[in-house]
C-alpha cells in the first residue's frame, strides 16, 4: 500500500489548525483502521460491527464501557445491538442492465399498482391498529376508573385505592414483561429510531414483527395502567413497522411471505414505505392527516420527493377514512366504554377568538417558559435516562421492578394528590354533567359530596387524554383551582421525566402536552378578566410552547394541534409561541428526539457538514489500507476477506494481464458476493469471461436485498480446497459506477455528497497519476463528527 | 488535446442500442461543441448563450426558427433570452476559507437576524400587495359592474353593453401596453419561471423590479377587465420578485441598494428567499397559509430542507396576519366596494356532510371527466399558445391588438349569453338578497322583472371570484338551470383556453376551478335528490378533479381548497377525486405548467434520470475539447477565453513546472476571473505566488454573486498590451474542490449527482492514467433529454 497516500499537493493550503497534527495520517494508515479508530473509540462511537469497508482486516471493536453504558440501546437492556447502514445507491452492474432492458411494461405496471397497494395496505392497518388501540385503552381504563368511582362512592376509599393501583401495577407489570423479554427494542418513543431509520441506519430487531407486536400491547396496557406516557410516539412505531412489513413481504421467520412484493426488497422503496407509515401513525395517533405528512416531512424523513408527497397524503387520508367509519360505527354504542375516540376534541363553537395586546404580551411571555422548561426537560431527561440505563442494563427482572417502582409512584400521586384539593361547588348551568363518577367527565366526584367536584381528580384521575380535553375545554373558566393546578403541572412534568426510560413503550407528546397545557392554562387564569382570550385557548398555546421547547418541531406540532382543535384562527398565535420556545430552548440543547439519537449512539448525518470539515480534506479520514479484489479473483481470496473482515463493500481494480494499466472497475458488495459464490460456477483459470453464465443463471431479483438479519452469512458457505483454489469473474456483480470524489476534495463536501445521495460508501481515488488507482472507502463512521474529532482533536477548539 | 477520448474501457460493456452509433464521440468531438449540438439544435433546445464551459471556442449559436418560435418567451415577445444557470455550489478556495476562518460571531449572528427579517418582510409586503390587488379588482371590477347594472335598469341595453365592454377594453388594453412595453416577462402565469428558477434556470428579467411592477398592476387590470383569468398565479410570481428584489439588497437599477444585504448575494440564498415568495404567493391570493407551504414544496421548489419548512410557514402565517388585519380594518366600511375579500368562503354550516355509494360512484365519474377534461385543456392550450407566439413575436402593437380582440369576445359572451337564460323567480325564505344590481351577489337581477333572476348572469356578469362563490354555494340546489351550466362551462373552458397566452399577467387556477366547479355542479344536479351531498360540494369536488387534471398538484391543491372551504370533512372525497384524475391525465400528457416550462425552452432538470441515460456513459455527452487555464496563466489568454466564448467554468491545470505532473487544481468561474482581472495585480514572470496579495485585497463578498444581468462583463475591462503579456495566479480564486466524476461513470448517476446538488458544473476525470488530467464538463444542457437524444437518436425508440 505504499505511495497510496502521497504528500498533500500544494494546491491543499493546510490551515494552521491542522499543522500540529502533521502525525496522524501515518498513524492513522499503519494502524490500519483500529489505529486510526483509537480516537473514535474513546469518543465511545458505537463501532458498527458489520459495516464499513475501507479499513484493513481487523476485529469488530467490542462496545467499551465507556459513555455508550448510558445508551438507550443499553436501557432497552440488549446487549451490543448490530447496527447496519442502508444503502440508497442503484447498483448499476451487468446483470442490472440486464435485467432494465429485458423488463417488460407488464412489470413496471405491476410494481406501480402493488406500491399503491401497499401505501393502501399501511393506511388500512395502521388506522385499524389506532382505533384497536384507542378501543382497548378507553375500556381497560374505564373500566379501572368505574371501579375505583363505585369503591369510593361506597366511602372504601383504602379498598379504592388498593384496587385502582392494584390494576395499575399489574398492567405495567405485563407491558414491561413483554417488552424485557420478548422485544426490548420496542421501548420508549420509538420516534429516534424511526428517524434513524430514515436517514440510513438501520438498527438490530427496531422494525422487527415481535417489535411491532410488544408496541401494539406494551403500549395499550402501559397508557392503561396510567402512567404519564402517550401512545403517539409508539403509534409512528407501529405505522413504521406494518410498512417494514409490508414491504419485506411478510416475515420469512413466521411463514409468511409473498413473493409479489420482491420489487420491494430494496432499501429505497422499503424508505418509502416506512416514511408512509410513519406519516399514518401520526395522523392515527392525532387523526390529523395533514399534520402526519407535515410530520413525516418535518421530523422523520431525511430525503424526500415530490412523488413520496402524495404518497404519504395518500396513506394519512385513507387512515382519516378508516378511522372515522370505525368511529361512525361506535356512535351506536356497540364499543363499550369507547366515547368519542382519542384526543378529537372539535370544539364547533363558532366565535371566533379575538386578542388584544396584552394577550400578545401574555403569549409571549409563555413562548419563553416553554423554551426554558423546554430546554430543561431534555436536560433532566438525559440524566434521568443515564441513571436508568444502569439499572435496565443488569437484566428483564431489574426492568420490570423499575417499572413497578414507576408505576406505584404514580398511582400514589394520581389517588394521592387529588385529596389536596378542596370540594368546589357545580356550577350553575354548566352543559356538562356534573359531577361524574365513570371513566370521563369535566367534573369529577372523587371524595366529594353531590353538587360538588374535586377540580385535581378532574385531571389526576382521568385518562390522559381525557385531562388534556379538560384542560383545553372553553367556557370553563373558573373549573380549576390555581393550586391545583400549580401541583397538576409539577407532578405531571416529574412523572413524564421518570416514566421515559422505563421498558414500555411511551411517547413523549402526552406529557409534554400535558405539562404545557397546564402552565398555559395558570397563565390564562392569572390573566383572568383581562384577556380577552379563554383560558382553555391559553392551554392550547401552552402545550405549543412546550412541544416547541422539547421536540423543536414547528409546522407538524402546528397543523397537528390545529386539526386537533379545529382553531385555524389560532394559527399566528401558536406559530408566535412555537417560534419564541424554539428559538430559546435551541440555545440550550438539542431537540429531545436528537438528543436520544445521539444517546443511542446511532449514526446519524446531518442534512448540511460541520464547519471543520471544511479544513480537512477527504482522504484525511479516510481508513486504510484497503482489501481490493481483482477483476477475476482466486475464490479463497474473497472468502478469506469476508470472513476477517465485515466490510459491505470492496472495491474491485483490474490489474495486468486484465488491463494495461491497474485501474478500478467498480465496488462490489458483500451480499451480491455472497449470492455469486453461492452459484459456484467457478473457473479454473484467471481469464475474463463474457460473464454469460452469470448474466443466464441469475436475475437482479437473486440479489435482491433480504429482511434486515435475513440475508446470507459467510458462515452458511461450504467450499471445498479444490473450490477454493479456483477463480470467479466479478464483472458482472460489480457495481461499475460507484461515486467517487478526489483525495483532496473538501470533507465537508464529500459529506455533503454522501447524504444528499444516500451513500454508503463513497470511493477515493487518487489525484495524482501512477499511483495505485483507490486510496479509501468513506462511509457513514468515516463522516460522524466523534470520528473526525478524534482523530483531529484540535479541532475542537474552533468547533 | 489528442487522447482525451481514449476508447472505452472494456468495463463498460456497449448494450445493443449503443452499437449502431459509434460514431457519434469522434464527430461530436471534432466538431467542437457545435458539432455535439447538431443534434440538439434541430430539437430546437434553446442554447444558453452565457452558460456551458465545456466546449471549445464557438459562437452563441442563434436561435433557430424551429419550434421555439412557438415559445412563451415568443410569446411574451421578447427577442433572445438569456437563460442562465444558477450555481449552488460552495466555492471553497483559498479566499472562502480565510474568510470562513475570520468570520466572526456577530457576522454569522448578523446573518440569522437579516435573514429572518427579509423573511418577514417578504411576508408582509406579499401580505399588502394580495390586499391591495383585491381591494383595487373589487373597486375597480364593482364600480363597472355598478354602472351597467343602473343603466340595465333604465333599459338602456346597448349603452349599457358599450359601458361594460368600454371599460373592459381599456382596462385589458391598459394592461397589454404596460406589459408588452415595460416588461414583457410578466406575461402568463409566471409559475412556470418561478419553478424554472428554483430548479436553477434564471430566465432573464424574470424576478427584475419592472416586472413584479408590471405583474401588480397588469394582474390587477387584467383581472378588472374581466378576463378568464386569476391573480393566483401572477401572486405567486409577485412573491417571487418581491422576494428576489429584497434578497438581493434593492435594485442598483433604481439607486435602491443596502450594503447589509451582501450576505444573501449568492444563489443559494436567493434560492430559500424566493421559495418563501412563492409561498407568501400562494398564502396571499388564497389565504391559506398551509396551502401555501405545500405548494411551494409541492409545485415550486427543487431542493427542500427541513429548516426551510419552517422560514416558508413563516412567511405565510405573516401574510395570513397581515391579510386578516387588512380584512377586520375593511369591515368597517372603510374600503368602498370591498366585500369579504377575495376567494374565501367559510361556510360556517356545521352539519357534517355525509355520503353513500352513489355520491362515491359520481365522484369517481367525476375525477374520469377531469382528467379528461384536464388532459384535453393542456393539449389545445399547447397548441393556442403555438398560433399565439406568431401573433405576439410581431410586435407590441399586435400583442394589445390580440388582447383587445380576446377582450371583446369575453365581454360579447359574458354580457350576451345571459340574454339565453329565462328569467327565474327568487326562491321563497332564501337569506340571501335576491334580486342583486350591484357588484356581488347570488341572485343577479340582469334583464329580469322584479322578484326574478337570471341564473346566467350570476356567473357571467361578476367577478370570477364572486362566480366561484355561488357555484359553492350550499343549500342553492335549483339556482342554476342545467342548460345555464352548459352554456357556462362551454364559454369558460373556451375563454380560458384563448385567454391564457395573451401578453397579460393571467393565472390558471381561477379558470380552471371556475370550469371544474361548473361540471361539478351539473352533476350535483343530475344526481338531485339521489344523492346526499350538496351541489356545492360537488362543485367543490369539480374544481378539484380538474384541478388535478390540468396541474397535476395533489396535495397543495386538496388543502388549499380544504382550507379556502373549511371543509375538513371531506378530506377523502377530494383525495379521491384528485388521484382519479390525476392518475388518469397522466396518460396523455404533462402537468400544464411543466408544459410551458418545456414549451419556454427553459432547461428544466427532473429529478429523476431517464432510463435510457443509463445506457450511456458521462464522456459519451460532454462537449469538448476543452479550454482550460494554468494555475499561473497569461492574462491576454484569460481575456481571449472569455472573450470568444461565453463559458461560465474553466478547468485549471498545473502543468511542469508547477507541479510534477498535469494535475488537475480545481474549476475557476467566469465572474471570479473577472473581478480577479478587474483587480489588475499581475505579475512579470509564470512562478506560483503565496497568493497573499489577492487574500489581503479581495474579501470573499468582493466575488459575491451580482443581481441578474448586473454582474461584470469582460467588455467593460480594459488591458494595455504589456498588461496582457503579463501572469496572473489563479490558484487563490479556484475552486479546489469541484465535483467530480470518472469519464464511465453511468449518465444516469453523474445526473442524479447533478441534480441532487444543484451543480452547475460537473467535471468529469479521465479513467485511466496518463491523459490529460480532465475529459470535459458536464452541464445541465449536457444533460437535457433533448441534447442526449440529439446524440443517440437510436436511444428513442427505447425511450
Amino acid at each position: 500500500m505504499d505511495g497510496n497516500h502521497a504528500p498533500h499537493s500544494n494546491q491543499h493550503q493546510p490551515s494552521p489548525e491542522r499543522d500540529g497534527s502533521f502525525s496522524y495520517d501515518i498513524e492513522s494508515m499503519d494502524g490500519g483502521g483500529g489505529g486510526g479508530l483509537r480516537g473514535a473509540a474513546s469518543e465511545a462511537l458505537l463501532r458498527f460491527d458489520d459495516d464499513d469497508s475501507g479499513g484493513g482486516p481487523r476485529e469488530p471493536l467490542l462496545r467499551k464501557r465507556t459513555m455508550n453504558t448510558t445508551s438507550q440501546i443499553a436501557i432497552v437492556g440488549a446487549n451490543v445491538f448490530p447496527i447496519e447502514s442502508l444503502d440508497y445507491e442503484i447498483v448499476e452492474n451487468d446483470l442490472f442492465k440486464q435485467d432494465w432492458r429485458s423488463r417488460k411494461k407488464k412489470q413496471i405496471f405491476q410494481y406501480v399498482v402493488l406500491k399503491w397497494a401497499l401505501v393502501l395496505l399501511i393506511g388500512l392497518l395502521t388506522g385499524l391498529v389506532g382505533f384497536f388501540n384507542n378501543l382497548a385503552v378507553e375500556n381497560i381504563a374505564g373500566f379501572k376508573l368505574l371501579i375505583t368511582g363505585e369503591l369510593m362512592l361506597q366511602n372504601r376509599y383504602f379498598v379504592a385505592f388498593l384496587a385502582y393501583g392494584g390494576c395499575n401495577l399489574v398492567l405495567g407489570a405485563t407491558a414491561a414483561a413483554i417488552c424485557a423479554y420478548i422485544a426490548p427494542a420496542a421501548a420508549g418513543s420509538g420516534i429516534p429510531e424511526v428517524k434513524a431509520y430514515l436517514n440510513g441506519v438501520d438498527a438490530y430487531s427496531i422494525l422487527a414483527p415481535s417489535t411491532l407486536f410488544v408496541k401494539i400491547f406494551g403500549s395499550i396496557l402501559g397508557v392503561s395502567a396510567g402512567f404519564v406516557l402517550g401512545k403517539e410516539g409508539p403509534m409512528v412505531h407501529t405505522g413504521a413497522c406494518i410498512a417494514n412489513l409490508l414491504g419485506q413481504g411478510g416475515s420469512r421467520k413466521y411463514h409468511l411471505t409473498c413473493n409479489w412484493l420482491k420489487y420491494f426488497k430494496n432499501d429505497r422503496d422499503r424508505r418509502d414505505l416506512i416514511t408512509c407509515g410513519a406519516a399514518a401513525g401520526v395522523a392515527a395517533a392525532f387523526r390529523a392527516p395533514v399534520g402526519g405528512v407535515l410530520f413525516a416531512l418535518e421530523e422523520a424523513a431525511s430525503w424526500w420527493r415530490s412523488a413520496l408527497l402524495w404518497r404519504t397524503f395518500f396513506t394519512t387520508a385513507v387512515v382519516a377514512v378508516v378511522l372515522k367509519a370505525l368511529i361512525e360505527f361506535c356512535r351506536s354504542g356497540k364499543c363499550g366504554l369507547f366515547g368519542q375516540g382519542g384526543l378529537i376534541m372539535f370544539d364547533l363553537s363558532s366565535n371566533i377568538p379575538t386578542y388584544g395586546t396584552q394577550d400578545v404580551i401574555a403569549i409571549i411571555i409563555l413562548g419563553i417558559i416553554g423554551g426554558v422548561f423546554g430546554g430543561l426537560f431534555n436536560f433532566l431527561l438525559d440524566r434521568i435516562l443515564r441513571v436508568y440505563s444502569i439499572i435496565n442494563e443488569r437484566g428483564a427482572p431489574l426492568k420490570i421492578l423499575l417499572t413497578i417502582t414507576i408505576s406505584i409512584i404514580t398511582s400514589a400521586c394520581s389517588y394521592g394528590l387529588p385529596w389536596l384539593a378542596p370540594c368546589t361547588p357545580c356550577p350553575v348551568g354548566s352543559m356538562e354533567e356534573c359531577p361524574t363518577i365513570g371513566r370521563s367527565g369535566n367534573y369529577k366526584s372523587f371524595q366529594c359530596p353531590p353538587g360538588h367536584y374535586n377540580g385535581l381528580a378532574s385531571l389526576f384521575f382521568n385518562t390522559n387524554d381525557d385531562a388534556i380535553r379538560n384542560l383545553f375545554s372553553r367556557g370553563t373558566a373558573n373549573e380549576f383551582h390555581m393550586s391545583s393546578l400549580f401541583v397538576f403541572f409539577t407532578a405531571i412534568y416529574c412523572l413524564g421525566l421518570l416514566t421515559y426510560g422505563i421498558a414500555v413503550p411511551s411517547g413523549l407528546f402526552i406529557p409534554v402536552i400535558l405539562a404545557g397545557a397546564t402552565y398555559g392554562r395558570i397563565v390564562g387564569t392569572l390573566l383572568g378578566p383581562m384577556s380577552d382570550l379563554d383560558p382553555g385557548l391559553f392551554a392550547l398555546l401552552g402545550a405549543a410552547s412546550f412541544l416547541g421547547g422539547t421536540m423543536r418541531m414547528t409546522v407538524s406540532v402546528c397543523v397537528i394541534l390545529l386539526e386537533l382543535t379545529n382553531e385555524l384562527h389560532m394559527l399566528p398565535l401558536v406559530m408566535l409561541v412555537l417560534l419564541i420556545s424554539k428559538t430559546i430552548a435551541d440555545c440550550f440543547n438539542k431537540g429531545v428526539y436528537d438528543q436520544i439519537v445521539v444517546m443511542k449512539g446511532l449514526p446519524f448525518m446531518e442534512a448540511h457538514a460541520e464547519p471543520y470539515m471544511r479544513q480537512l480534506v477527504a482522504s484525511d479520514v479516510v481508513s486504510g489500507p484497503l482489501i481490493s479484489f481483482s477483476g477475476v479473483e482466486k475464490v479463497g481470496n474473497i472468502v478469506q476477506a469476508l470472513r476477517i473482515t465485515g466490510h459491505n463493500g470492496f472495491p474491485v481494480v483490474d490489474e495486468p494481464p486484465l488491463s494495461e494499466a491497474p485501474e478500478l472497475v467498480g465496488l462490489v458488495l458483500r451480499s451480491h458476493l455472497l449470492v455469486l459464490l453461492n452459484g459456484k460456477n467457478f473457473m479454473k483459470d484467471k481469464v475474463k469471461t463474457s460473464g454469460s453464465f452469470v448474466l443466464r443463471r441469475f436475475g437482479a431479483f437473486d440479489f435482491a436485498k433480504a429482511g434486515s438479519g435475513k440475508g446470507m452469512k459467510v458462515e452458511d458457505l461450504d467450499f471445498t480446497d479444490e473450490e477454493m483454489e479456483m477463480y470467479v469473474d466479478l464483472h458482472p456483480i460489480t457495481n461499475t459506477s460507484p461515486y467517487t470524489v478526489v483525495e483532496t476534495m473538501s470533507l465537508a463536501k464529500a459529506a455533503v455528497l454522501f447524504r444528499s445521495l444516500g451513500l454508503r460508501h463513497l470511493l477515493v481515488v487518487p489525484k495524482t497519476p501512477g499511483r495505485h488507482p483507490i486510496v479509501g472507502i468513506l462511509t457513514r463512521h468515516d463522516l460522524m463528527p466523534e470520528h473526525i474529532l478524534g482523530l483531529f482533536p484540535n479541532l475542537r477548539k474552533s468547533h
